[in-house]
């Protein structure tokens, strides 16, 4: 018996090279080993639509001249049994002649979890699975929450001081935080399906919303909740060839209609999901964005939006940035309802901080969503 | 040449150990090895008018009959040349017959400095300086801000959520850090000469703040700012034996005196340093500590005194637990005048960051102590 181990880490190497490239597919490394160890071919699920990792480690392995009759294939998710662009993956694995598939994890899909190892079975491949299960779903948590839950991951960006500020009474934001945590949290979207913000913020700082600050192989899409389609035609944000969705809320009377139009002009998707104060059905909206194959929903919007989504309930994870300095007064991170008791306050779990530049970064995940995941 | 490092680690070790105990005297450690490095007497600083590490190291050393003539004395901090109860520190290792001694750093009381070190050299002792200089003098920021500064390492402890709130709107506050936090936040208690609070605190909380979650051999003593001395003559904070200074600055007129005097029959010194708003002169305050020998000055206040300190530029270091939990509103950590740009903001530096139980404890120095101490 060899050890996965090793062989499973140099796969989930290979997925997290994934992370920005394969959305909405999931991020999955394949290595593939002689029976001494030896490596015959590895690679990463590439672009939507293009190769899983599976095809890429047997291309490899081809490319380098290697036969892979009888070989172990170390994969970080259960290879796929559905036809896309390029055959399912354990049809090329059986096709290959390989004679052993460790996974990690099974595909989180309940329609399809199972099959590929079953497929692969009837075929006489020797399968285990388990290895790097833990690390192979925190390297997907967004595919995970989509295929589990039908929405998206929703993680918070906050930029604020230590005292929880993140601008000024005023309104001056730009920059509480350093290069080199903008620059993170670039990294931060470019791995997420969809970056949403809220009209206020539209309205005040015209962001573009995209990933500038580190090389991506693509773009995020972009969503505005604007209840009341407020969003200018020449906001920065629509941006050509980028998918742009606008939430609204409002009653869509002959106004609404005509703003409607001129914001489906632009490219833009208008989609109508009124919460019964006329604002927009928070909860609607994200299983509209799983419905749309968003994984992983990156939110940098105002304290308004950030409280609504927060007492929904509906924040699985906040990525917060602390810089080193006080403001005394400003806006603060979300805003809530007045508590009365302590026990009302929305309870997290710290899940790792990090400095970044001179500045702390910390990810918390909000309790339910940490036990939901334990 | 024998290495000094691990023996100055080892003093160092020891001197960490009276961190509770020596106060106001410097925590110091020293181990005597003979030259083939065998231990041959170790000691550290006890309480004050007590013995130093030095005379503790001797007695170790007579009591396991070890001969020090000739030995290595590594202190990680120059032997004393005054009288003392147990004499100067210098005389007594040149009395032992000891050959060399390596010291992390020179006193810092400018009047002394560098006097233990040439009485040693005058007798013919070697004398090293310099191993362990950096650790030896973080270890006695307080100690060393007095002797430089003639006041106290301002050390402002905060509990707060993660958006930066101590307490609700209503001021319920209690608790939203966990015991272990609090357990911690005394063993900081723990190591200051004394703790500082406000009047808002005393009148809502009415805090003992004395050391209860820690064991230690001695309690720190109290001050409050209390401009208009409107302290309850039976609050908590009055305890039997320790010392407790109240500073005031309203107008001294009959009903202030008689508020003086009823405080003064509780054992309360009294100190009227009017700044010119009739509050108190924090600035002045601090002087007033460092002649009475506080190195290391604990605030545990309401944003009112800690805004106040902040705005004057006299903390030194902010001790911040962080509960993972979101209030929306509330409290904040230090009442500022609401600025108009960023370039307003007070700058910090962060220290460390470590998790305490299911928070998060942050030290971050103001950058002008930062800059002070680089």
């Amino acid at each position: 018996m060899t050890d996965p181990t090793p062989f499973i880490h140099q796969a989930l190497g290979l997925a997290a090279q994934a992370l920005f490239l394969s959305n909405p597919n999931p991020r999955v490394g394949c290595v593939i080993t002689a029976a001494d160890g030896r490596l015959l071919g590895q690679g990463f699920t590439q672009q939507a639509g293009g190769p899983h990792a599976e095809i890429m480690a047997l291309r490899d392995a081809a490319a380098r001249g290697n036969d892979v009759r009888g070989a172990k294939a170390y994969v970080t998710l259960e290879p796929c049994a559905h036809q896309g662009r390029t055959g399912p993956c354990c049809d090329a694995l059986i096709g290959a002649g390989i004679g052993k598939v460790v996974a990690s994890l099974a595909d989180p899909n309940p329609l399809v979890a199972g099959q590929g190892f079953a497929r692969l079975r009837a075929a006489g491949v020797a399968v285990e699975v388990g290895p790097g299960a833990e690390a192979s779903r925190a390297l997907n948590v967004g595919f995970f929450s989509r295929m589990e839950r039908g929405t998206p991951w929703v993680r918070m960006k906050v930029a604020a001081s230590l005292d929880g500020f993140t601008a000024l009474p005023n309104g001056a934001s730009q920059w509480i935080t350093s290069p080199e945590a903008r620059a993170d949290g670039h990294a931060w979207r470019a791995r997420a399906c969809t970056v949403l913000t809220g009209i206020g913020t539209v309205l005040a700082d015209n962001p573009r919303l995209d990933v500038r600050e580190v090389a991506s192989p693509r773009q995020p899409q972009v969503a505005v909740v604007d209840s009341h389609l407020r969003t200018p035609v020449n906001a920065a944000l629509f941006i050509a060839g980028r998918a742009c969705t606008i939430y609204c809320g409002g009653a869509m009377d002959a106004a609404m209609q005509a703003r409607r139009s001129a914001m489906q002009a632009q490219g833009a998707r208008v989609v109508h999901l009124p919460a019964p104060d006329g604002r927009v059905d928070l909860q609607a909206m994200l299983h509209d964005l799983g419905a749309q194959a968003v994984n992983e929903l990156h939110v940098e919007a105002g304290q308004q939006l950030n409280g609504a989504l927060a007492q929904a309930g509906l924040v699985d994870e906040w990525l917060l940035y602390l810089a080193p300095q006080l403001l005394g007064s400003g806006r603060g991170m979300a805003l809530l309802p007045p508590f009365n008791t302590l026990a009302q306050a929305l309870p997290l779990a710290f899940e790792s901080v990090q400095q970044v530049g001179p500045d702390l970064r910390i990810l918390a995940r909000s309790r339910t969503a940490a036990e939901l995941r334990a």
